[in-house]
Protein backbone atom coordinates (compact mmCIF):
# COMPACT_ATOMS: atom_id res chain seq x y z
CA UNK A 1 0.00 0.00 0.00
CA UNK A 2 1.78 2.85 -1.25
CA UNK A 3 1.72 5.94 1.75
CA UNK A 4 0.65 9.37 0.41
CA UNK A 5 1.14 11.46 3.36
CA UNK A 6 3.02 14.47 2.95
CA UNK A 7 7.13 13.61 3.84
CA UNK A 8 8.42 15.99 6.47
CA UNK A 9 12.24 16.45 6.99
CA UNK A 10 13.36 18.09 10.15
CA UNK A 11 16.65 19.43 11.46
CA UNK A 12 17.45 22.11 14.14
CA UNK A 13 21.15 23.75 15.20
CA UNK A 14 20.19 23.43 18.60
CA UNK A 15 20.31 19.22 18.98
CA UNK A 16 18.12 16.39 18.36
CA UNK A 17 17.43 16.52 22.03
CA UNK A 18 16.44 19.76 22.86
CA UNK A 19 12.64 21.19 23.56
CA UNK A 20 12.63 23.37 20.64
CA UNK A 21 12.43 20.45 18.00
CA UNK A 22 10.63 18.15 20.14
CA UNK A 23 7.85 20.59 20.05
CA UNK A 24 8.03 21.02 16.66
CA UNK A 25 7.59 17.01 16.13
CA UNK A 26 4.78 17.23 18.21
CA UNK A 27 2.97 19.98 16.17
CA UNK A 28 3.79 18.12 12.88
CA UNK A 29 3.11 14.65 13.60
CA UNK A 30 -0.52 15.23 12.08
CA UNK A 31 0.27 16.63 9.18
CA UNK A 32 2.44 13.45 7.93
CA UNK A 33 5.22 10.86 8.32
CA UNK A 34 7.87 12.47 10.07
CA UNK A 35 12.01 12.10 9.41
CA UNK A 36 14.21 13.71 12.03
CA UNK A 37 18.32 13.93 11.02
CA UNK A 38 19.81 16.77 13.72
CA UNK A 39 23.13 17.56 15.18
CA UNK A 40 23.94 15.02 18.30
CA UNK A 41 25.24 18.02 20.49
CA UNK A 42 24.47 21.70 20.10
CA UNK A 43 25.55 23.35 16.55
CA UNK A 44 24.00 27.03 17.03
CA UNK A 45 26.35 29.46 15.42
CA UNK A 46 27.66 26.97 12.54
CA UNK A 47 25.70 29.24 9.79
CA UNK A 48 25.39 27.24 6.55
CA UNK A 49 28.67 25.04 7.42
CA UNK A 50 29.64 21.34 5.94
CA UNK A 51 32.20 18.97 7.43
CA UNK A 52 35.11 18.95 4.77
CA UNK A 53 37.91 17.92 7.00
CA UNK A 54 36.12 15.12 8.97
CA UNK A 55 33.76 12.14 8.55
CA UNK A 56 30.26 12.50 9.69
CA UNK A 57 28.29 9.56 11.06
CA UNK A 58 24.78 9.34 12.07
CA UNK A 59 22.23 6.70 14.19
CA UNK A 60 18.55 6.17 14.65
CA UNK A 61 17.82 6.79 17.87
CA UNK A 62 13.73 6.45 17.65
CA UNK A 63 11.64 4.49 15.90
CA UNK A 64 7.57 5.32 15.61
CA UNK A 65 4.85 4.72 13.40
CA UNK A 66 5.34 7.40 10.95
CA UNK A 67 8.05 9.23 12.59
CA UNK A 68 12.10 8.24 12.40
CA UNK A 69 14.79 10.41 14.52
CA UNK A 70 18.59 10.23 13.71
CA UNK A 71 21.29 12.12 15.34
CA UNK A 72 24.21 13.09 13.43
CA UNK A 73 27.50 14.03 14.74
CA UNK A 74 27.28 16.90 11.54
CA UNK A 75 26.20 19.93 11.08
CA UNK A 76 22.29 20.97 10.10
CA UNK A 77 23.17 21.39 6.82
CA UNK A 78 25.20 17.89 7.16
CA UNK A 79 21.81 16.92 8.36
CA UNK A 80 19.95 17.41 5.16
CA UNK A 81 22.43 16.20 3.26
CA UNK A 82 23.26 12.95 4.70
CA UNK A 83 19.14 12.30 4.92
CA UNK A 84 18.73 12.49 1.14
CA UNK A 85 21.94 10.10 0.64
CA UNK A 86 20.63 7.67 3.46
CA UNK A 87 17.48 7.66 5.25
CA UNK A 88 14.88 9.48 2.69
CA UNK A 89 13.42 6.37 0.25
CA UNK A 90 11.17 9.47 -1.21
CA UNK A 91 11.85 13.11 -1.66
CA UNK A 92 10.68 15.08 1.40
CA UNK A 93 7.41 17.24 0.58
CA UNK A 94 8.98 20.13 3.01
CA UNK A 95 11.71 20.23 5.32
CA UNK A 96 11.75 22.24 8.33
CA UNK A 97 14.24 23.94 10.56
CA UNK A 98 13.82 24.51 14.85
CA UNK A 99 12.16 25.38 16.28
CA UNK A 100 15.68 27.53 17.37
CA UNK A 101 15.67 28.35 20.72
CA UNK A 102 16.51 32.36 19.97
CA UNK A 103 16.01 35.12 17.48
CA UNK A 104 16.85 34.30 13.54
CA UNK A 105 15.98 37.62 12.24
CA UNK A 106 17.57 40.19 10.75
CA UNK A 107 21.54 39.19 9.67
CA UNK A 108 21.35 36.41 12.13
CA UNK A 109 19.79 34.62 8.82
CA UNK A 110 23.36 34.09 7.86
CA UNK A 111 24.79 32.44 11.61
CA UNK A 112 21.86 30.43 12.08
CA UNK A 113 22.53 26.43 11.80
CA UNK A 114 18.55 25.96 11.39
CA UNK A 115 18.48 28.61 8.70
CA UNK A 116 21.15 26.51 7.27
CA UNK A 117 19.08 23.51 6.94
CA UNK A 118 16.53 25.12 5.44
CA UNK A 119 18.68 27.54 2.75
CA UNK A 120 20.34 23.79 1.88
CA UNK A 121 16.43 22.36 1.52
CA UNK A 122 15.63 25.68 -1.09
CA UNK A 123 18.86 25.24 -2.73
CA UNK A 124 17.63 21.35 -3.29
CA UNK A 125 14.47 22.49 -4.47
CA UNK A 126 12.03 21.73 -1.65
CA UNK A 127 9.89 24.05 0.30
CA UNK A 128 11.83 24.97 3.09
CA UNK A 129 10.79 27.02 6.76
CA UNK A 130 12.98 27.78 9.41
CA UNK A 131 10.76 28.73 13.06
CA UNK A 132 12.88 30.55 15.90
CA UNK A 133 11.25 31.78 18.74
CA UNK A 134 13.13 34.68 20.86
CA UNK A 135 13.97 32.99 23.85
CA UNK A 136 17.12 31.32 24.33
CA UNK A 137 15.85 29.32 27.33
CA UNK A 138 16.65 25.42 27.59
CA UNK A 139 13.01 25.43 28.79
CA UNK A 140 11.66 27.76 26.44
CA UNK A 141 7.12 27.67 26.14
CA UNK A 142 6.77 26.93 22.46
CA UNK A 143 2.89 26.34 22.73
CA UNK A 144 1.74 29.98 21.45
CA UNK A 145 3.58 29.32 18.31
CA UNK A 146 2.17 26.04 17.55
CA UNK A 147 -1.21 26.69 15.75
CA UNK A 148 0.98 29.22 13.47
CA UNK A 149 3.38 26.67 12.84
CA UNK A 150 0.80 24.14 11.63
CA UNK A 151 -0.94 26.75 9.49
CA UNK A 152 2.10 27.68 7.96
CA UNK A 153 3.25 23.90 7.38
CA UNK A 154 -0.03 22.86 5.82
CA UNK A 155 -0.66 26.37 3.72
CA UNK A 156 3.12 25.77 2.01
CA UNK A 157 2.58 21.85 1.60
CA UNK A 158 -0.78 23.10 -0.17
CA UNK A 159 0.93 25.97 -2.26
CA UNK A 160 4.32 25.15 -2.60
CA UNK A 161 7.10 27.97 -2.51
CA UNK A 162 9.22 29.31 -5.84
CA UNK A 163 12.26 27.90 -6.59
CA UNK A 164 15.26 28.88 -4.74
CA UNK A 165 13.28 30.42 -1.78
CA UNK A 166 12.96 29.85 1.72
CA UNK A 167 10.46 31.16 4.53
CA UNK A 168 12.60 32.42 7.61
CA UNK A 169 9.95 32.31 10.88
CA UNK A 170 10.41 33.94 14.14
CA UNK A 171 8.39 34.59 17.17
CA UNK A 172 8.21 36.81 19.77
CA UNK A 173 8.56 35.32 23.20
CA UNK A 174 5.21 36.55 24.32
CA UNK A 175 1.82 34.46 25.31
CA UNK A 176 -0.46 36.54 22.98
CA UNK A 177 0.55 36.55 19.57
CA UNK A 178 -0.81 39.71 17.35
CA UNK A 179 -0.77 37.72 14.51
CA UNK A 180 1.56 37.52 11.01
CA UNK A 181 3.45 40.17 9.56
CA UNK A 182 5.37 39.33 5.76
CA UNK A 183 8.68 40.78 6.71
CA UNK A 184 12.45 41.94 5.14
CA UNK A 185 15.48 41.59 6.97
CA UNK A 186 15.99 44.41 9.64
CA UNK A 187 19.29 46.07 9.24
CA UNK A 188 21.45 45.11 12.19
CA UNK A 189 24.52 44.52 13.73
CA UNK A 190 26.10 42.65 16.71
CA UNK A 191 28.12 45.20 18.88
CA UNK A 192 30.28 43.86 22.92
CA UNK A 193 30.52 40.75 20.99
CA UNK A 194 33.36 39.37 23.23
CA UNK A 195 34.46 38.53 26.53
CA UNK A 196 37.65 38.01 27.17
CA UNK A 197 39.51 36.11 29.90
CA UNK A 198 42.79 34.65 31.10
CA UNK A 199 43.18 31.12 31.08
CA UNK A 200 46.21 29.71 33.46
CA UNK A 201 47.50 33.32 33.15
CA UNK A 202 49.65 32.51 29.73
CA UNK A 203 47.29 33.66 27.08
CA UNK A 204 43.85 35.79 26.56
CA UNK A 205 40.78 33.66 25.38
CA UNK A 206 37.54 34.92 24.08
CA UNK A 207 34.17 34.07 24.50
CA UNK A 208 31.51 35.24 21.96
CA UNK A 209 28.66 37.33 24.09
CA UNK A 210 27.31 40.60 22.31
CA UNK A 211 24.30 42.29 21.62
CA UNK A 212 22.20 42.88 18.59
CA UNK A 213 21.60 46.52 17.44
CA UNK A 214 19.01 47.41 15.10
CA UNK A 215 20.00 50.15 12.98
CA UNK A 216 16.91 50.37 10.97
CA UNK A 217 14.71 50.76 13.87
CA UNK A 218 12.11 52.99 12.27
CA UNK A 219 11.35 49.98 9.57
CA UNK A 220 7.74 48.93 10.06
CA UNK A 221 8.54 46.36 7.39
CA UNK A 222 11.50 44.59 9.23
CA UNK A 223 11.38 41.35 11.01
CA UNK A 224 13.07 43.59 13.98
CA UNK A 225 9.86 45.31 14.39
CA UNK A 226 7.43 43.01 14.26
CA UNK A 227 8.74 40.73 17.14
CA UNK A 228 9.32 43.61 18.91
CA UNK A 229 5.56 44.44 18.43
CA UNK A 230 4.57 41.28 19.54
CA UNK A 231 4.08 39.76 15.59
CA UNK A 232 4.62 36.54 14.17
CA UNK A 233 7.69 37.56 11.13
CA UNK A 234 7.61 35.34 8.04
CA UNK A 235 10.75 36.68 6.22
CA UNK A 236 10.82 35.45 2.48
CA UNK A 237 14.43 34.85 1.94
CA UNK A 238 16.28 33.75 -1.25
CA UNK A 239 19.19 31.62 -2.40
CA UNK A 240 20.35 34.11 -4.67
CA UNK A 241 22.52 36.93 -3.47
CA UNK A 242 23.19 38.66 -5.85
CA UNK A 243 22.94 42.89 -5.73
CA UNK A 244 21.15 43.02 -8.98
CA UNK A 245 21.05 46.41 -8.32
CA UNK A 246 24.68 46.94 -8.61
CA UNK A 247 25.77 45.04 -11.64
CA UNK A 248 25.29 48.02 -14.28
CA UNK A 249 27.50 50.42 -12.30
CA UNK A 250 29.94 47.75 -11.76
CA UNK A 251 29.76 46.95 -15.14
CA UNK A 252 31.04 50.78 -15.90
CA UNK A 253 34.23 50.02 -13.49
CA UNK A 254 35.79 48.11 -15.94
CA UNK B 1 52.81 61.34 11.98
CA UNK B 2 49.46 59.90 11.10
CA UNK B 3 49.48 57.24 8.68
CA UNK B 4 47.06 58.26 5.81
CA UNK B 5 47.72 54.50 3.98
CA UNK B 6 44.18 52.89 3.38
CA UNK B 7 43.94 50.17 6.43
CA UNK B 8 43.30 46.73 4.59
CA UNK B 9 41.77 43.44 6.82
CA UNK B 10 42.53 40.18 5.59
CA UNK B 11 40.95 37.11 5.98
CA UNK B 12 40.66 33.41 4.84
CA UNK B 13 39.38 29.87 5.37
CA UNK B 14 42.33 27.74 4.40
CA UNK B 15 44.65 28.83 6.47
CA UNK B 16 46.67 31.38 7.64
CA UNK B 17 49.67 29.30 6.16
CA UNK B 18 48.23 29.16 2.90
CA UNK B 19 49.54 29.49 -0.43
CA UNK B 20 46.40 32.01 -1.36
CA UNK B 21 46.66 34.23 1.16
CA UNK B 22 50.24 34.75 1.14
CA UNK B 23 49.95 35.72 -2.58
CA UNK B 24 46.73 38.08 -1.74
CA UNK B 25 49.73 39.97 1.23
CA UNK B 26 52.16 40.14 -1.52
CA UNK B 27 49.29 41.58 -4.29
CA UNK B 28 48.14 44.08 -1.87
CA UNK B 29 51.08 44.96 0.51
CA UNK B 30 52.09 48.51 -2.12
CA UNK B 31 48.29 49.61 -1.47
CA UNK B 32 48.21 49.89 2.34
CA UNK B 33 48.70 48.58 5.86
CA UNK B 34 47.88 45.08 5.92
CA UNK B 35 46.76 43.59 9.03
CA UNK B 36 46.00 39.71 8.51
CA UNK B 37 43.94 37.67 10.73
CA UNK B 38 43.25 34.04 9.93
CA UNK B 39 42.24 30.80 10.65
CA UNK B 40 45.06 28.58 12.25
CA UNK B 41 44.21 25.56 10.21
CA UNK B 42 42.27 24.83 7.40
CA UNK B 43 38.36 25.92 7.95
CA UNK B 44 36.78 25.33 4.48
CA UNK B 45 33.21 25.00 4.21
CA UNK B 46 32.11 26.81 7.66
CA UNK B 47 30.22 29.50 5.77
CA UNK B 48 29.35 32.52 7.91
CA UNK B 49 29.96 30.07 11.12
CA UNK B 50 30.83 31.27 14.56
CA UNK B 51 32.06 29.95 17.56
CA UNK B 52 29.41 29.68 20.56
CA UNK B 53 30.21 26.75 21.98
CA UNK B 54 33.90 27.04 22.79
CA UNK B 55 36.18 30.37 23.56
CA UNK B 56 39.11 31.21 20.36
CA UNK B 57 42.14 32.76 20.90
CA UNK B 58 44.71 34.07 18.73
CA UNK B 59 48.32 35.30 18.36
CA UNK B 60 50.68 37.13 16.46
CA UNK B 61 52.88 35.16 14.08
CA UNK B 62 54.66 38.13 12.16
CA UNK B 63 55.20 42.08 12.60
CA UNK B 64 56.92 43.72 9.72
CA UNK B 65 56.78 47.60 8.42
CA UNK B 66 52.80 48.07 7.61
CA UNK B 67 52.30 44.12 7.83
CA UNK B 68 50.91 42.23 11.01
CA UNK B 69 49.64 38.83 11.22
CA UNK B 70 47.29 37.03 13.40
CA UNK B 71 46.42 32.94 13.71
CA UNK B 72 43.70 32.22 15.17
CA UNK B 73 41.52 29.45 16.61
CA UNK B 74 38.06 30.09 14.94
CA UNK B 75 36.36 30.44 12.08
CA UNK B 76 36.58 33.12 9.32
CA UNK B 77 34.33 35.38 11.20
CA UNK B 78 35.32 35.09 13.96
CA UNK B 79 38.69 36.18 12.80
CA UNK B 80 36.89 39.54 11.46
CA UNK B 81 34.74 40.05 14.83
CA UNK B 82 38.08 39.57 16.81
CA UNK B 83 39.91 41.86 14.56
CA UNK B 84 37.60 44.43 15.41
CA UNK B 85 37.43 43.83 18.99
CA UNK B 86 41.33 43.65 19.58
CA UNK B 87 44.02 44.40 17.02
CA UNK B 88 42.58 47.03 14.87
CA UNK B 89 43.23 50.73 15.85
CA UNK B 90 40.95 52.45 13.45
CA UNK B 91 38.25 51.21 11.03
CA UNK B 92 39.66 49.25 8.08
CA UNK B 93 39.43 50.78 4.72
CA UNK B 94 38.60 47.42 3.14
CA UNK B 95 38.28 43.78 4.42
CA UNK B 96 39.21 40.80 2.00
CA UNK B 97 38.72 37.33 1.95
CA UNK B 98 41.20 34.51 0.19
CA UNK B 99 42.48 34.47 -1.89
CA UNK B 100 40.45 31.06 -1.71
CA UNK B 101 42.02 27.62 -2.97
CA UNK B 102 38.72 26.54 -5.10
CA UNK B 103 35.73 27.86 -5.94
CA UNK B 104 32.77 29.90 -4.46
CA UNK B 105 30.69 30.96 -6.77
CA UNK B 106 27.15 30.31 -7.41
CA UNK B 107 26.02 28.33 -4.11
CA UNK B 108 29.49 27.91 -2.89
CA UNK B 109 28.40 31.67 -1.39
CA UNK B 110 26.71 29.73 1.17
CA UNK B 111 29.21 27.02 2.21
CA UNK B 112 32.73 29.11 2.13
CA UNK B 113 34.06 30.42 4.60
CA UNK B 114 35.86 33.34 3.17
CA UNK B 115 32.64 34.40 1.51
CA UNK B 116 31.89 34.62 5.43
CA UNK B 117 34.39 36.71 6.16
CA UNK B 118 33.24 38.93 3.54
CA UNK B 119 29.62 39.35 4.24
CA UNK B 120 30.71 39.53 8.06
CA UNK B 121 32.83 43.04 6.24
CA UNK B 122 29.93 44.13 4.40
CA UNK B 123 27.35 43.58 7.48
CA UNK B 124 29.81 45.88 9.75
CA UNK B 125 29.42 48.50 6.72
CA UNK B 126 33.17 48.00 5.28
CA UNK B 127 33.58 47.55 1.82
CA UNK B 128 34.79 44.43 1.56
CA UNK B 129 35.52 41.35 -1.37
CA UNK B 130 36.26 37.82 -1.49
CA UNK B 131 38.63 36.22 -3.91
CA UNK B 132 38.85 32.42 -5.10
CA UNK B 133 40.59 30.96 -7.61
CA UNK B 134 39.45 27.50 -8.80
CA UNK B 135 41.98 25.28 -7.83
CA UNK B 136 42.08 23.75 -4.87
CA UNK B 137 45.88 22.50 -5.38
CA UNK B 138 47.93 23.78 -2.55
CA UNK B 139 50.07 25.06 -5.12
CA UNK B 140 48.33 26.41 -7.35
CA UNK B 141 49.67 29.28 -9.60
CA UNK B 142 47.79 32.91 -8.55
CA UNK B 143 50.04 34.74 -10.26
CA UNK B 144 47.47 35.31 -13.38
CA UNK B 145 45.17 36.54 -10.74
CA UNK B 146 47.41 39.23 -9.47
CA UNK B 147 47.07 42.21 -11.70
CA UNK B 148 42.85 41.87 -11.26
CA UNK B 149 43.31 41.62 -7.73
CA UNK B 150 45.29 45.11 -7.39
CA UNK B 151 42.84 46.85 -9.76
CA UNK B 152 39.46 45.68 -7.98
CA UNK B 153 41.23 46.31 -5.14
CA UNK B 154 42.45 50.13 -6.13
CA UNK B 155 38.91 50.65 -7.50
CA UNK B 156 36.72 49.65 -4.13
CA UNK B 157 39.14 51.96 -2.52
CA UNK B 158 38.77 55.11 -4.74
CA UNK B 159 34.82 54.50 -5.13
CA UNK B 160 33.50 52.38 -1.76
CA UNK B 161 30.78 49.91 -2.38
CA UNK B 162 26.82 49.81 -0.85
CA UNK B 163 26.43 49.43 2.30
CA UNK B 164 25.55 45.72 3.00
CA UNK B 165 27.16 44.63 -0.24
CA UNK B 166 30.11 42.61 -1.19
CA UNK B 167 32.15 41.40 -4.19
CA UNK B 168 32.28 37.83 -4.81
CA UNK B 169 35.08 37.55 -7.19
CA UNK B 170 36.19 33.90 -8.82
CA UNK B 171 38.94 33.16 -10.89
CA UNK B 172 39.21 30.50 -13.61
CA UNK B 173 42.36 28.22 -13.35
CA UNK B 174 44.02 29.60 -16.59
CA UNK B 175 46.79 30.86 -17.66
CA UNK B 176 45.22 34.06 -19.84
CA UNK B 177 42.32 35.43 -18.55
CA UNK B 178 40.10 37.04 -20.65
CA UNK B 179 39.20 40.12 -18.72
CA UNK B 180 36.00 40.71 -16.31
CA UNK B 181 32.74 39.65 -15.95
CA UNK B 182 29.72 41.01 -14.19
CA UNK B 183 27.91 38.28 -12.69
CA UNK B 184 24.73 36.78 -11.33
CA UNK B 185 24.53 34.21 -8.79
CA UNK B 186 24.32 30.26 -11.34
CA UNK B 187 22.19 28.33 -9.59
CA UNK B 188 23.29 24.63 -8.80
CA UNK B 189 23.65 21.81 -6.95
CA UNK B 190 26.16 19.76 -5.25
CA UNK B 191 25.19 15.91 -5.92
CA UNK B 192 27.12 12.46 -5.12
CA UNK B 193 28.00 14.52 -1.97
CA UNK B 194 29.03 11.77 0.02
CA UNK B 195 31.62 8.14 0.27
CA UNK B 196 30.90 5.77 3.03
CA UNK B 197 33.20 3.74 4.76
CA UNK B 198 32.90 1.12 7.71
CA UNK B 199 35.33 2.16 10.75
CA UNK B 200 36.34 -0.71 13.03
CA UNK B 201 33.23 -2.35 11.25
CA UNK B 202 31.24 -1.37 13.40
CA UNK B 203 29.54 1.94 11.92
CA UNK B 204 29.40 4.13 8.70
CA UNK B 205 31.23 7.07 8.70
CA UNK B 206 30.58 9.81 5.43
CA UNK B 207 33.32 11.49 3.69
CA UNK B 208 31.95 14.97 1.96
CA UNK B 209 32.51 14.43 -1.77
CA UNK B 210 30.53 15.42 -4.59
CA UNK B 211 30.28 17.18 -7.61
CA UNK B 212 28.95 20.30 -8.53
CA UNK B 213 26.00 20.32 -11.18
CA UNK B 214 25.38 23.74 -12.95
CA UNK B 215 21.26 23.73 -13.08
CA UNK B 216 21.46 26.65 -15.61
CA UNK B 217 24.14 26.02 -18.12
CA UNK B 218 22.90 28.16 -20.76
CA UNK B 219 22.72 31.40 -18.42
CA UNK B 220 25.82 33.83 -19.72
CA UNK B 221 25.22 36.34 -16.75
CA UNK B 222 25.85 33.47 -14.78
CA UNK B 223 29.15 33.82 -12.43
CA UNK B 224 30.01 29.97 -13.37
CA UNK B 225 29.52 30.89 -17.35
CA UNK B 226 32.34 33.13 -16.82
CA UNK B 227 34.41 30.94 -15.50
CA UNK B 228 33.64 28.18 -17.59
CA UNK B 229 34.59 30.54 -20.81
CA UNK B 230 38.00 32.21 -19.09
CA UNK B 231 36.49 35.27 -17.66
CA UNK B 232 37.24 36.88 -14.14
CA UNK B 233 33.77 36.40 -12.55
CA UNK B 234 32.73 39.75 -9.79
CA UNK B 235 28.83 39.32 -8.38
CA UNK B 236 27.91 41.53 -6.43
CA UNK B 237 26.31 39.82 -3.52
CA UNK B 238 23.93 41.45 -0.62
CA UNK B 239 23.75 40.44 2.98
CA UNK B 240 20.08 41.21 2.54
CA UNK B 241 18.45 37.72 1.23
CA UNK B 242 14.76 39.07 1.44
CA UNK B 243 12.81 37.63 -1.70
CA UNK B 244 11.19 40.58 -1.90
CA UNK B 245 9.09 39.38 -4.66
CA UNK B 246 7.36 37.05 -2.97
CA UNK B 247 6.23 39.23 -0.54
CA UNK B 248 2.79 40.22 -1.39
CA UNK B 249 1.96 37.21 -2.23
CA UNK B 250 2.49 35.89 0.97
CA UNK B 251 0.57 38.54 2.58
CA UNK B 252 -2.36 37.10 0.51
CA UNK B 253 -1.59 33.77 2.57
CA UNK B 254 -3.22 35.07 5.64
Amino acid sequence: MENNKPLILISNDDGVISKGISALIRFLRPLGDIVVMAPDAPRSGVGCGVSINEPVMFQMIRKDVGLSVYKCSGTPVDCIKLAFYTVLDRQPDIIIGGINHGDNSSVNVHYSGTMGAVIEGAIRGIPSVAFSLCDHDADADFDPAGPYIRDIVEKVLERGLPLNTCLNVNFPNVKELKGVRICEQAKGIWINEWESFAHRGDSQFFWMAGEYKNTDPENENSDRWALENGYVAITPTLVDMTARELMNDLKSWF
